[in-house]
């Protein structure tokens, strides 16, 4: 399975049927090959645009006000296999190749915090420091 | 597997560290035993705390703006089996026993609309009939 580009003009009547909410942006839940859910972040028009041209996974960061090609920083990129749309066309599913880990915690899924009725466990470790992906300055 | 219930005072020190956004809502991605994403809600306080308790998932309808207890009007229920949080707090992945369908159109899953090079293409048909769910007011 590797991505087809998808170009105009069936791109631009692809993202007009996009429902962005109010500040412009989809949610995207990424997945990966054996569908387990890594993460959710955040899609603008351009975001998702490239990606669906490039087939890297071009997110929009909300803290930095910018787009985000995912890996740009840690190695840690991710590479579209497929594309769903909601029945509302408000949020997005992505099958990704995930090289290495999705978390900027070092985990290769971001959903490691099971609630429990004794509180909070971590369901998994770091594969890798933080310190290795994003140099010294980044703490978990 | 089957959801242990939380109580407080553990759920109130759960719910505490959930980072609501600014409506006060988190977003919650449904996914079934067998790990398919089915679909994404949003849940507020209220919302998020009756489901850990009751291990019967209520989500916050944004459109209703009220509390949307999954299944009320179909019947297609989602019982909890097990419930985590994203790095950031602002996420959660819930494994549901799903009752049915996810979708109020009558699919199992909402993520049906592919992103192909030739446009949107189904991936699934109907398994119910919404008018079925929901009665002869409703349309697909």
């Amino acid at each position: 399975m590797t991505w087809k580009p998808i170009t105009s003009p069936i791109l631009d009547t692809l993202l007009d049927k996009v429902q962005f909410n109010e500040q412009g942006l989809i949610s995207a839940i990424a997945q990966d090959e054996a569908g387990h859910v890594l993460m959710l972040a955040w899609m603008n028009r351009d975001a998702l645009a490239e990606t669906l041209k490039t087939g890297r996974v071009c997110y929009y960061s909300r803290s930095r006000n910018k787009l985000w090609r995912k890996g740009e920083s840690s190695g840690q990129e991710q590479h579209l296999l497929a594309a769903s749309l909601d029945c509302d066309a408000d949020c997005l599913l992505l099958t990704v190749q995930q090289k290495g880990v999705a978390c900027h915690t070092g985990r290769r899924s971001c959903f490691y915090q099971a609630l429990t009725p004794s509180g909070i466990t971590n369901l998994t470790e770091p594969d890798i420091r933080p310190e290795t992906l994003y140099g010294e300055k980044v703490s978990s």
